[in-house]
This record gives C-alpha cells, sequence and structure tokens, in this order.
C-alpha cells in the first residue's frame, strides 16, 4: 500500500520513495504543481540510478528530508506545454538532469553556469521556492520549467540516455573546462564505474589517449577491450605508477573513497590538471612541493550547466557514445541500491519506469 | 681564515659558505669556470637572502651538499662576455635568479618554462653537467650562460632589483599563469612575508582589489597604509573569514607553515584559484567538496621562466613596484639568518656585496 503525501498540488504523481535511513523505498502517492506558463510536463520513461541518489536516501550527507523520491536522470516525453513554453511540443523526446531551478539572476545563471548557481534547486531532495519539495524521476510525471530541460537528439537511444544527465556531463563539463578536450591529449580516468565509465568513453571519442587507473587488477581486460581505453594502470603498483611518471595532461578522478592524491599527481606532466569529480567523505592528504614543481593543479568540478548538457548530449549522439547500462524493472531498485553499493553493475542501471512503475493504490 | 674548496677552475672567487647542517656561514675560497663562449661574467654587487638559503643551508630538506655558498636573488655588472653572447656587453647592470641551466631541448624549455625542465640546475647547491657545484650569489663574482641573465632596467634601484629575481618572480608569475592578472579582480595574499609582500604591490600594480590574510591583527596597519592593501582579514577570525565568503578570484598564498585550506576555499568565488608558493613540509587537509561546488582549482607555482622574469622586471620599473628592503653588511649574514627565521625583518634582507664582502685570506 502506498502512503499518501500531504496533497499539495492537484497534479497527482505516483512513485517510489524513501522513507527514512534505512533508504529503503517503496509506493509512494503524492502531487506536483499544474504545467505553469513556462513550464513542460512529461511522462517519465527512463531514469538511471546514481550513487548519490543511494546518498541522499540514506541521508549520507545528513541532510535528507523524507519521503525523498531519488532520481535525476530522468528521460521521457512530453505530455504537456505551458502556453509560453518556446522550445518543446508536446511528443518531443526531453530530459530532466540534476537541477530543475536556479536564482536565474547571478552570474553564474547569467554564464549558464546554473550547476554553481548558490539558490540552485536540485531535482529531488530539495525545497522549491515555494516551500514544496521536489521529487525525482523515480515517478511517473514531472513538471520542470522549460529552461531545465534538455532536448534528446535522435540517435541515442532513451535508456541509454537516461545516465548522461547526471554521470555524462559530470565527466564531460571539466573535460571541457580544463582543457582536457584537445585531441591527441593523455588522459587519465580513475575509477571504473558509472562516472568512470563514461569519462573513458568521452575522453576516447575526443581523441584522447586515455589510461584506465584502478586498484582492480581484474578491470584490465574490460577497461581495454570492452571500453576502449589504450592503457591501464594499477594504482597500488609502485613500479607501474613509477614508470608512467609525468606522462599524463589531465586526470579525472571519479572515486568517493580516501585515496592517496600523491601518486596521482606524479603521473600528470608539467602544468598537469588532476579534476575530481567523486565526493571522498573526509578531506585528503595534500602535498604541496609536487604541485609547485611542475605548475600542477587540483580542480573540483560539479555536474554542469543545462546548455551544456545539451551541447553534451549532441556530442554524444554524433559520436556515439552512450553508457552501459543494466535496465531493471522499478520493484528491483532495492535489490539495485545493494548492488550499487557493492559496486556490483556494469555501469549504470536504469530503471523502466514507462512499462514497469504500476500504482498499487 | 677562509677554507679551500678543491680548485676545480681557474677563475677564483671569495665568498661565504655553510659548511654543515649547523648553516653557520663562513668566508669561502673556491673557484668558478673562465667566462666560456656564450657565458657572461659579472661582478657581484648585491645579492637577496631568501627563505629557501635558510633552508638550503640548513639542509631542511635532507639534499643540501657542503661547502654551500647560497645566494640566488643576484645582482651586478658585467665584467667579461664571451665570443658568441649577443645580448650584453661590459658594464651592463644584470641579474642572475634562482636558475643557471636547464636542458634547453625538452618542451619546458622551448615554452621559456626552464624553470619546470625536469633537470634545471640551481644557482647554489647544485651540480652543473660537468659535475662541478654551483655555488650561488654570497660571492664577489659569477660566471652564467647568457641565457640565464637578467637585463636590470633603469630606474629600479640595483639593492631593490635582487629580490625581484626570486620573491618577485615567484609570486608575479602565478598571477598571470592562473589569470589574476585582470584590473578589478579581488585578489588575496595570505602571509607577509617577502613572498607575500611582493604578491601585494605585484597585485595592485595590475589594478586587482588586495585583501592581505594573515594570522597577526597586528599586521593591519602596516598592510594597508604602508603596502597598499585594501582589506585586511585574520585568518582564525571565523566571524570576519564567514563575512568574506566568496568574494576572492583568486589568492596567492605564500605561507609555508602547515595551515587549513578550508576557510581559504571558503573565500574564493565560483571558479577562483588558490595559488600555494610556499612550501610546507608535511601535507595539508584537502577537503574535496568545497572543490567541486564552486568549481575551484589549487594550483602550484615555483618561481618563473627567464623571459617572465625579464617582463616581470620591465613592468616593475614601469610601475614603480619594488620590494621593501633592509640592506646589510656581508658579516652580518648569520645574524640576518637567525632573524629571517624568526620573521624579523621587513621584507627581505639584501647583502652589500660589492662594499663589504672582504677577502680575509
Amino acid at each position: 500500500m502506498a502512503t499518501q503525501a500531504e496533497v499539495e498540488h492537484s497534479r497527482k504523481v505516483f512513485g517510489w520513495a524513501a522513507r527514512d535511513t534505512s533508504g529503503l523505498l517503496s509506493p509512494f502517492n503524492f502531487s506536483r504543481r499544474e504545467t505553469g506558463e513556462k513550464d513542460v510536463a512529461l511522462k517519465v520513461l527512463y531514469c538511471g540510478v546514481c550513487h548519490t541518489d543511494l546518498s541522499m536516501i540514506t541521508s549520507k550527507w545528513g541532510s535528507s528530508i523524507y519521503p525523498l523520491v531519488p532520481g535525476h536522470e530522468i528521460v521521457g516525453v512530453v505530455t504537456e506545454v505551458g502556453s509560453k513554453v518556446e522550445k518543446f511540443k508536446v511528443g518531443d523526446k526531453v530530459g530532466v538532469g540534476y537541477l530543475v531551478d536556479s536564482c536565474r539572476s547571478c552570474q553564474n545563471c547569467d554564464d549558464n553556469l546554473e550547476n554553481y548557481c548558490p539558490n540552485f534547486i536540485t531535482t529531488s531532495g530539495a525545497k522549491y521556492n515555494d516551500g514544496t519539495t521536489s521529487y525525482g524521476g523515480f515517478s511517473d510525471s514531472m513538471v520542470v520549467e522549460e529552461h531545465f530541460v534538455i532536448s534528446i537528439p535522435d540517435g541515442i537511444p532513451l535508456d541509454a540516455a537516461a545516465p548522461l544527465l547526471c554521470a555524462g556531463i559530470t565527466v564531460y563539463s571539466p573535460l571541457k573546462y580544463y582543457g582536457l578536450d584537445k585531441p591527441g591529449l593523455n588522459i587519465g580516468v580513475v575509477g571504473l564505474g558509472g562516472l568512470g565509465h563514461m569519462a573513458v568513453k568521452f575522453a576516447k571519442a575526443l581523441g584522447a589517449y586515455v589510461t584506465v587507473i584502478s586498484t582492480s587488477p581484474n578491470k584490465k581486460k574490460e577497461a581495454i577491450e570492452h571500453l576502449g581505453a589504450d592503457s591501464f594502470l594499477i594504482s597500488r603498483d609502485q613500479d607501474q605508477i613509477q614508470a608512467a611518471t609525468g606522462t599524463l595532461d589531465g586526470i579525472i578522478d571519479t572515486v568517493s573513497a580516501i585515496h592517496p592524491l600523491l601518486p596521482l599527481i606524479g603521473l600528470l606532466k608539467s602544468h598537469g590538471k588532476l579534476v575530481m569529480v567523486g565526493i571522498p567523505e573526509k578531506p585528503l592528504e595534500l602535498p604541496i612541493f609536487p604541485l609547485l614543481g611542475g605548475r600542477k593543479t587540483i580542480g573540483g568540478s560539479l555536474v554542469g550547466g543545462v546548455k551544456e548538457t545539451q551541447e553534451m548530449l549532441d556530442f554524444a549522439a554524433k559520436h556515439n557514445v552512450k553508457p552501459d547500462i543494466e535496465v531493471i524493472t522499478m520493484d528491483y531498485v532495492n535489490t539495485a541500491m545493494e548492488r550499487l553499493l557493492k559496486a556490483d553493475v556494469k555501469y549504470r542501471f536504469v530503471i523502466d519506469i514507462g512499462n514497469t512503475l504500476k500504482p498499487t493504490s
């Protein structure tokens, strides 16, 4: 039996929510606003399962509000548009990523960097300006301001498009911003999960020579033969790391566990860039002299702006960049979360919302 | 009585050297090579005293070779030039900084970034390719390959020019490389010693609004009234730091002591850059999420290339940027080192080599 949230809006929506820090997901009836004049309403078809969803449902960062409907890698079809919507029409294939709103008036918003707006509103588990809760894509419909809706280009299967909206843009954006998008560069990718495998694919599509750096020797065959990486380093093998000293122009580090930065800094050429996209819970140790000696930098990057997300999808369509996914049914989601915690997925779960989310109340 | 080093060359030179990790400096007779066809010989007039000299004479990094003649902020007058020297003539006012040679064939050397050449040879305490030792500017003469000799522009007093050759370029180079040289930017400077006071002056000359960040409240008056900073923050005052959150485009961090990075990262705007030029002996704690949230970067920078050092001196002459110096005699140097260890100098000792270095043997 699905529990009922306080009805705040008239549009009835059905989804799955976590109710407490156990993170267990179960059916949930709630509501969304009617389609405003600048809003796009969509029927959700697919939704990816991101590690952030796992963190949110278990309140890993201590800030989650329940009931919590996860999901921010959302693909669907437009069912209604507001009177002032210009870019979309009923029937369009669209996506919604990590954000559903921002202040629209700060410098970052002006620069199409809504993802760095200090007042952005995430797709799941945040508060809209009217005080109501944002519920994510583990649900049958969404209502989102046109500006935050992405067009899904032809050529990308809808299920595979979903993870591009978070995992894809999370690694594409830093490759562009940090100048790691030039053909012929040597790019390292640390960690081979949802983010890492997309980083390998985008870097390859951008023309890089790609080295995967992993703690798991048994990922070598997969990385090279299946994902198309050019080289593989075992991060704990000091001889391998030593031999590759000073060979990389940049590294995308997708690892959220505590790990040493010194070997990674050592792998960089002079002026090389180590970009963190994972979120270790505790500070890492940063040795300073190795940064000075080669004028190296360590930077962060957090998803991407709406405009760049569209650019990324168009690039992915053109270059046939697609995530490796395992499509699951809605009622498999709790098992999927357990497997995700163990990194037992190649490489992203995508829930077939359209065909398997069945109202139970 | 000055001790005599093994005579390897015919040019007799007199200077002061440390003999062991006590770091105590005393008179020292040694030799330098004859003026080669691409070499410039100079009579040393002034030499700055850098914190690195203090680290080298006491073998703080464990790698010093004795006898060690410190000094890499060297200003003098040309006394002889080799047959193939093109840029200098006898009587020219010249400088020598942190480097006296590099491989001249790697990518960094090709890019005028000799300071990042993996085989650069430092002015003091290194080995030339012929196996002989490099002795620094606490001595009456130098012989240096033309490429590594800087022209001192008219308009900079020779004594004040000396610290520009290391302290000056160390802060000027990252202001340029990290894009922190645009008028109107908000630039922070952490620490107010030899490097920090030059960072304030260069940032001001480049048109920045400059905020000094210091542990010492009693430096506020000095920073603002004397050095021309616009604002002052006490780094341990959480209210002050909190109120300044997100206000700085970049920070030059000159502190070599262990210190927290989180408050500094918090002071940066989105896409802001924290540049380390001090060398803490142990790793610092790096919190990752604050880097991601605003796409911030932490970078390093180490002195500068020859071409940029010349550009920096020309800029300093044009904009009247000069270090604050205390000119000392050669025989005061051990006292100066003790005072430098206590940061008891405003802001750089410069030894009057030309007038006070007297042969004792």
